[in-house]
């Protein structure tokens, strides 16, 4: 993989076969939206195919041979192996290109920026995407990501709406208390939860950042920062 | 915090407050049985203080004032700082105390145990959650961890034991072409995915061992590891 800044070569380089790394991406859906964000921080540029989840290319079966779990994003390594989830992706990067740091450095940072990233995605992204995906007849059968069928739930709506609406507060406050999520500097927690609070705009139809100044000053902040607006724009 | 085997000089510690960090602990849960077992396996104790879930100690004032989230495990630092969820609380040690490496080294590996660990928590135990805390009477109200009050959804245990299923079946076929769940050898992965397991058999009723062989294989040798028994039984 290679830095932005040696683009010429690395377009030589895909041409040639000399790069078999691949990125499988879907702009609108959010997990692939945070390695984007974490790629363009890093200032690396990945050869990348894009699996158009609106025309169900996740179940194909040349799609679903490579990646079983029919989720995305997936990084395919040059020696064939094939990464699912999104922060499993983003880690990799991490270890292989530690500058900037986006995890953390040391023991209690390394555990802040991940303490946050999880409280980020099991309180407030699973809450979204309970609104998200039982509530729309488009994700009828489908209310769980991956190549198995689940029945809508439409209890699960209400559920999910208060659930959002309890993590962005917890989020607002930490806010309140710390200039960005996890640590007082730009980390993956702020990746994570800055994509989480677009997708609800999208998916939940409100404005996480409505009536809530501390996230509505870090949202702005962050959508300021020029690899987000790369990667989202 | 002091290996076990310095613990004639540990007790001295924790009796003169030397050693102020705590590590907030209920046996019977998930979640703070793969921190105890991630420490055992790095040969470490630290000062443990017992909240009784049964018992609702979660939600008393004093508790709350310090682990506002109301879950299990927590880990106070001798700075004062709390951290919550069992992975960011691992993650510590691991940075702590790299030896045994639990957690990959390199790249890659950390990417792997990372994705498995986030796959066994994102659909094995959300889905032994979902059949647990939606069909007890005793969870009423409380059909999600924290302060907030969640209603039961029946259709979540349904749900729930599809889910189970599903990822017991995966897990098994892995097993079935790698001897540990995400490397050649024991990580965090298998702690976390041996807990599910566990707590599968004692939430949903149904043995995940039972009838699938490498998970079978795999769970036997997993039971037998000293650590795990010290941190189980």
């Amino acid at each position: 993989m290679l830095r932005r800044d040696q683009s010429i070569f690395f377009e030589q380089c895909v041409a040639e076969r000399l790069v078999s790394m691949q990125f499988y991406d879907f702009r609108l859906a959010p997990s692939p939206t945070k390695v984007r964000i974490f790629l363009a921080e890093k200032n690396l540029e990945i050869p990348t195919v894009i699996v158009n989840l609106r025309k169900f290319e996740q179940q194909s079966a040349e799609f679903l041979a490579k990646v079983p779990s029919a989720t995305l994003p997936a990084l395919e390594l040059d020696d064939g192996t094939v990464l699912v989830e999104s922060h499993a992706i983003c880690r990799y990067f991490e270890e292989l290109h530690p500058e900037p740091n986006l995890m953390g450095e040391g023991a209690k940072e390394q555990a802040l920026v991940l303490m946050w990233h999880d409280m980020a995605t099991l309180e407030g992204y699973l809450g979204i995407q309970e609104v998200y995906r039982n509530g729309q007849e488009y994700f009828k059968g489908r209310a769980l990501a991956g190549p198995q069928g689940y029945e809508q739930i439409e209890a699960l709506v209400d559920r999910g709406r208060k659930r959002v609406e309890v993590f962005f507060d917890k989020l607002d406050r930490r806010l309140g208390e710390s200039p960005y999520v996890a640590l007082d500097r730009f980390t993956y927690a702020d990746i994570a939860a800055y994509v989480y609070q677009g997708f609800a705009k999208r998916a939940v139809g409100t404005d996480p950042a409505g009536g809530r100044d501390n996230l509505t000053r870090w949202s702005e902040m962050i959508a300021a920062r020029p690899a987000v607006n790369t990667a989202t724009s």
